[in-house]
């Protein structure tokens, strides 16, 4: 079997929830689509060697490094995925770029503003293709809203609701992760998964102009995870809690458009709660990620008496990606947007243009996180405007969303 | 046919929307309740005779006035019914005060927070009953979510997200009201509908510790409404819209709750979208006034496995209201919360004690429409709370929700 | 106040449930309807004397009497409401038709085919405006359903699926009512609630052509009421249930359409799920009672890839009934119904025609009933079609609907 | 990368819808499953050489046949799946048998009961591991419904609903397929999608006592496909279709439970509604494919006030193949249930014990669809009881569901 595709090779750093995610992306890509450029899941690195060596046979990669760096510098390597905890994509970005690496980076994309623009820096400066893995833009219902939002179908849009609420922090015996620890996460919520929502905003409605946000921690202190199965919350071992677990903010955009957003893991019956509505002066559009196949669309001028939300399964031939995966009415489901989004990177790769969302959507959502966090911290508006003039100055803000 | 019950006999100022809301609670609570007070449709006013007497007629008054001044002078009326706009709440509540009449008055109470703490301290010096109409806490599912919350079933509340979202105004050809003239009205939706959901906020989640909002008026004029019909918008004589259409406000409140709302009526496909949903330590609560007769419940303590919210019709004998209505499952419709209401103002006159929301209530959410209004001017945080205890003293900052 | 209307006295027998409900309607239909006659309230009678004298207080009715008859010859009544079990109704409705009364009546008509044939022929013989209670046609939605299909927006109709589902009996120690005793009501859920179905279907899709059904009484003993509290199910005096809780259907209709039918009252979950979908050549509605204002309706024609069921909230005044009631959004409930089956009967009185449904489609639906009483005893196809030749002739045969 | 486990190498007969469903399948099943034996995508046949040698190429098989008798006959090929149209699986699948390799088929299992009593016999005389495609028994959620019914959480069955409604077939321009040619297909929308929801029933509620169902073909012709695009339905070549579009049945169960079962692909609005609603003493399930990952779940001993369907997501770790898959909330889709039902075949080899639904499950689905379509030439019920007594024997007869 010869395939005279082009090829990349891909050297991924990190193997655990999002190394499946992408691992399984990688594996399906060239089952699906037929991208010019074909990935070859060449290497993975992880710390542990017995736990990295396992997860490569696991999941198909055909072998293994114990330092990033040294995955880094192999001439086998075309492209380094990083999915790693936020704390460490600074460095291993900037190193994959300097090394002449395509990069392709989970979110948030850094530990603040100053790390993110120096990563868009670097990857801009060694021209390299790069990307960020916000994968709900890559749900076909988000899609075809995309695509009805720039027919105008939906008209200028003035509102936007955008919750991504969870409940796993509900269980106060539920032990600490790595999410929960500032120097290695950075922010809670807000960079977990509000940056998800905040990142469907920038692609639906455009570019934040102000934010007043607050944020709490309702649940300070979690039990340190140890091998005995834990029943007595009195005799664990607790530890704090340095970031914030709910956040909700209010949003002005440059269009003019207004919004509310909140990102919580402490909401009990929501399991992965990411959903918007978006209402426009001809119409309206809901998602919601739990149900992720539907669309829900509104039509003002749809014909008097039979005005009403509309539920749309985005699986016919008419909705994106439909023909890649099944017939009308089976639905597919999380996984199938990393697929999605990694075809994109794909053609990139073939055509030397960084997709969308790339670094600097990663570094306009930085800003917008950052803005947000200044605005808890001095109990104030914020101007997301002056902090990207700032950041990108007046030239490169010209790009949007 | 003798009534050995009490009656008391009702003056009703207007008689529109509300007066016809009003008038069919009236008329139907001896029909469901067996409140020990009995109300007497005894007379309306309004300025138009030819109107006033049709709608007397059509809505079972027994006569009518054509000023509200005689209305209340009356010696055969011991309760006033003010269901005006905005604008006139204040002259005819503390008229009807003076002259010993009990009150209820449609929402919001008054024009500004110096209008309602005076309305408010008219009924408490004059000893008269006192009501506002935020009907919607009197809806089955509403009061049995109240109940919940009281049994500690939800645990300590960290979240709520209240929306109430109509579409209206989406239509640019609809013509101006009085609720969009600022001089009758004070505030735009705010005061009209968020108002529903900061009620409803106030009675499940308690006090307001404090607010930032942002307003907007999307469409800032509206055809004069005539009576040819409007076709072209270009020959419309056009008016001004003094208020805004669209509002969104996060808040803390003094139990450390942490919220968001919004309130528009430019949200297609949205009829009467009042909403809201409230995570506890222990479980959430969802409602939409659109499908009122259910509540949405969860429990985070269910049996593993078999978490969920559950879909709860609140027509069972267990609900609040239902045996006084329908055998179970079958609905009754927005008028009902009217009816509800009104059984318990019957209650209160019996008893001698104005039941919740009562003036009280209506300042304490005027003096959070305040807040908000004061938070968009000055585009910053404003402190509910310092807003109450200045308005309202120490003491009686005791008395809450 | 004078009013220059018509008026009907109306004379009602029977008091519990639906005499609740029709008196409610009575009672609000001026409120709402400008219908040129207007229904009084001038009697109702019961055997109870206490019972009935208090309902009649309660509800509104000018008088009482303890004998149906002498109700009946009284000359200030114009009109008999029967509200009684099944088995009375025959004798009541051919001595009101006798005496010259207009007669409206509870579904189901009558015990059997023969007894619906002689009312349906005294009604006409005495020349009495008649009407059958099927109130669910009187839903908004159920109304605007049935415009869209005589407006060909659904095309020729090849499926319906109804069901009714509750759960009342699930409770094996719920008590006897006289719904379960053959004597007393006829057939079970067949004519409690199955008719409601098949009567949706006559008027939505057409006659039957030929039915097979299958019924099942699973819970086939339950307590006899007392007054004490009950909770041992091992002490309770029991008696036996002698009508099937339990009824399934397949049809086929004249105009070729085919259909399920389901009626139980063991449906853990289904409060009152009298649900139906209709699919045509062109389109597809639903329908379901527990959120009665609405109305899903799916467009085969719409545009390729925005087609999906519209949630369609029926009280926009493009819809039945809507501008009666209150502004959009503000949902109706189960007893508006009434009030608009009523609103047709008084204008049906003014016009000197029997509104549909009237004594005509109560026969047909009894002719419907019996067919599936047959299938189920003789275990195979009916022919719907022969049995309503054999009972009406051809000639009436044609009036269908 | 050696691996110790076990291997068997699969040859596929067939490579469109359902070949790339299967194989698809066998790709990612040692990704996400630890299963003692692992597939290896051997060879695949089809007579199209071109077509064959690309879809091997593209779905990753390693090599191609185009006769599959030669594919059967490899010696390096231990599991034949077959996924060609009806008609062919009899001869497949006994040479397979013959051949001595494991066969896993498409479902139906064959045109008639006769053919599938011989492909059973064939299986079991070989002693070959064999299994039959219902993979919507492996929806996570349907697993789970299992359980419950298992535990006795739902108590004695009394009622099943299933339907499974599509509208692929409501465009009359649609070309015609070979599902709509009975020498192809064997029969319609019975054994295409009815024979889905029969499984269910015979999973969840158990054996099928007694049936009574009514076909129809609506659309009775349709367009040869051609390359030309189709636009005037005047000018196509037009096609007879020999089987039903539509079916709808009523059935009595073994156990004394009752359903009503559709299967139509007119329902306008319904993509892939295979759908079910079980009750029992003691509770509900409800499931709908298009939504594949809830559950809904009903207890009527949940506490009295509290009692309502609750929408259970089943990706938490108590839900079968949750922790295979993604964390909490992040839903699977319609590709899934094969890999979970080929980890089931898996472990049968392993075990050397045909998983359900094998050739027995088949059979007895072929005799319920053959009872159906007795009952709708005899226009009368059928006893499945005896067909299967009189095709299995009475001792087979005991292995049930």
């Amino acid at each position: 079997m010869s395939i005279d595709k082009k090829q990349v090779r891909v050297g991924m750093i990190g193997y655990k929830f999002m190394g499946k995610a992408h691992s399984n992306a990688y594996r399906n890509l060239p089952f699906f689509f037929d991208s010019k450029v074909v990935p070859i899941m060449q290497s993975i690195s992880g710390r542990d060697e017995a736990g990295v060596k396992e997860a490569a046979q696991k999941m198909g990669w055909a072998s293994y490094e114990t330092d990033w760096r040294e995955l880094i510098e192999r001439d086998d390597i075309d492209v380094i995925d990083i999915v790693t905890p936020n704390s460490t994509h600074f460095e291993m970005a900037i190193a994959a770029a300097e090394a002449g690496k395509h990069v392709i980076c989970e979110k948030p994309l850094a530990m603040n503003v100053d790390q993110a623009k120096r990563m868009y820096n670097a990857v801009q400066k060694n021209g390299v293709i790069h990307m960020i893995c916000h994968n709900y833009r890559f749900a076909p219902a988000v899609q075809f809203a995309k695509k009805l939002i720039e027919q105008g179908r939906i008209g200028k849009i003035r509102h936007i609701r955008g919750t991504y609420l969870q409940d796993a922090y509900l269980d106060p015996k539920s032990p600490i992760t790595w999410r929960a620890r500032k120097e290695i996460t950075g922010s809670g919520v807000l960079g977990d998964i509000g940056s998800h929502s905040l990142d469907l905003a920038r692609f639906l409605v455009g570019e934040f102009q102000e934010v007043v946000g607050m944020t709490e921690t309702f649940v300070n202190q979690r039990p340190v995870e140890t091998n005995s199965h834990i029943e007595q919350v009195e005799n664990m071992q607790m530890e704090d809690v340095t970031v914030e677990d709910s956040a909700v903010i209010i949003a002005r955009f440059e269009n003019g458009a207004i919004g509310t957003f909140e990102a919580t893991k402490l909401a009990g019956g929501n399991l992965n709660g990411n959903r918007f509505e978006i209402n426009g002066e001809k119409g309206s559009i809901r998602w919601d990620l739990e149900n992720l196949n539907n669309l829900e669309v509104y039509f003002a001028d749809d014909e008097p008496g039979l005005r009403g939300y509309r539920t749309i399964n985005c699986t016919e031939t008419y909705h994106p990606y439909a023909n890649v995966y099944w017939p009308v009415g089976h639905i597919i489901g999380y996984e199938h947007t990393f697929i999605n989004l990694l075809s994109d990177f794909m053609n990139g790769i073939y055509e030397g243009i960084s997709p969308k969302p790339n670094f600097e959507d990663g570094l306009r959502n930085q800003i917008v996180l950052d803005s947000i966090e200044k605005s808890v911290l001095q109990k104030s508006w914020v101007s997301v405007s002056e902090n990207i003039s700032r950041t990108i100055g007046r030239d490169l803000a010209i790009s949007k969303n």
